[in-house]
């Protein structure tokens, strides 16, 4: 028999991660908090099973994924009421894949330890587009011996899988990889409009950039779609907005100040403020534009 | 007989490109403020001409590249007192590869064209190192006759050589180049420090980073340095500072605003007014670690 997996949360990322797990032959015990997402799910694949709540699907799971919006969630769900800790057994284990506070994902960690179970906490990237294709890169803290138990199971979901310390690392790690992300985007912003408005072609000034120590993955990936205005996500804005909160709520309690991090959350708030909190995190180029009044687009 | 090439600006970049020109075949007549690189570059090269004004270089060479500090330097030397512009005949062509601002070049272009002459801008980006190896990243504006023309000058200095555009061009990319480098190197210390602090090896961080969207190519050439402390030039904080200066100064007559390049600009007046103005650009580390009261290089 197969080994049957928990899932709790059936989003944009959950759904596609559900039909990866079920193609590797896992059997999945799901929940959701609307029943849309899981008739859907049951409608594909009548084997899979229905909880009515995170409680239950441990029951029946010694291994449960959570992917969900925000800390408030996860916390709800693992240690809440009717959450996973009233029925998880010692030697269960909780794997997080959720972008939250490294905060959270650590407390959740020595809650679990009362009642003998584990967690991991594994953030991903590469946006529901990896989440389709199973080529997530997965950031991985907590415990040497869990990891390598869900090795297996990351496999079935991503490429790139990486052990990057005790829990909370994994959040750590993808907390710096948005700071990164998010402040490239802005600079290749700032650099496209500059260069255009001054007259040269974009598609030349990405040229030159990516041949030096200019050259960044988000030019290279995105500057062709940037220029023709096209924002599909992707990465949406208005996760990045949330999960540069988590960095700078990470920054505060740790005493360290995050100044262009810090302007960059708000220009995410800008375009949220906008109405474009659902476009692709490329769209801050959408500001620089409105503001120098210039299309970097026009004149091609 | 070898094509005789004036060269202005005996510097840090100056220098090594003398050698490699005269390597390449070329007979150079040089000029430099003070006599001193002169004096060098002649005990090693007893065949160079020195020439006591820039005019007087024009005299001799029918094609004069300048590499000069700033803006004023090149206006003084070009179109000045004893300039360039006195003695250039119908048909001469300067090549100029200083980093200055594109409506310097522009001008300068504009007045060279009142005495037959015409000018190329061709600022460079790989610091000293590329100007020793020959490797230089050259992003040349001006005319594309004029570029055909230079061409076999600029395989003599570097690999990747650029037409970007009409006059000015070739400054508004090596803009464009500086906004996104001094910008990641902010970013990238801000991540290092707040995963650094929250406890994760910054080589981890590294690893993780570069295999997905937030792949820069600072962090894989700089990153190790960086966690080292070893903040030996390559490209000067100073310098950095006075392009991310051009940048706004040209941000601000093209109504663009750059507002996190302006953020960036005071980080590096920051370390200049910390006397760390001498130190590679990736120093902005420091600032970071500084005000985190934690360095990242402690943990390993």
């Amino acid at each position: 028999m197969s080994e049957t997996v928990g899932l709790i949360g059936l989003g944009l990322m959950g759904r596609p991660m559900a039909r990866n797990l079920i193609r590797a032959g896992y059997s999945l015990v799901v929940n959701n908090r609307s029943r849309g997402a899981v008739d859907d799910l049951l409608a594909e694949y009548p084997d899979v099973v229905a909880a009515t709540t995170p409680a239950e699907v441990a029951k029946h799971a010694r291994t449960v994924i959570t992917m969900l919006p925000d800390s408030t969630d996860v916390e709800r769900v693992a240690i809440g009421e009717n959450g996973l800790i009233q029925e998880m057994q010692p030697g269960d284990l909780l794997i997080d894949m959720s972008t939250i506070a490294p905060a959270t994902s650590r407390e959740i960690f020595e809650s679990l330890r009362f009642v003998g179970a584990s967690s991991l906490d594994a953030p991903v990237s590469g946006g529901d587009k990896g989440a389709i294709a199973g080529t997530l890169s997965i950031m991985v803290g907590g415990r040497e011996a869990d990891f390598e138990r869900a090795r297996p199971l990351f496999e079935a979901l991503g490429t790139t899988i990486t052990h990057c310390g005790d829990a909370g690392a994994g959040q750590v790690v993808k907390a710096c990889n948005q700071v990164v992300v998010g402040i490239a985007y802005q600079a290749v912003s700032e650099a496209l409009v500059l260069g255009s408005k001054a007259g040269v072609d974009p598609r030349k000034i990405i040229e030159v950039l990516d041949g030096g120590l200019a050259s960044t993955a988000v030019l290279r990936l995105r500057g062709e779609s940037m220029i023709n205005g096209d924002f599909e996500p992707g990465g949406r804005a208005e996760l990045h907005l949330k999960d540069l909160g988590i960095v700078l709520e990470t920054g505060k309690s740790l005493n360290v100040p995050l100044p262009v991090s810090s302007v960059v959350k708000q220009k995410y708030a800008e375009l949220q403020a906008l109405n474009r909190g659902h476009l692709d995190h490329s769209a801050l180029l959408t500001l620089v534009e409105d503001q120098a009044n210039h299309k970097i687009g026009r004149m091609t």
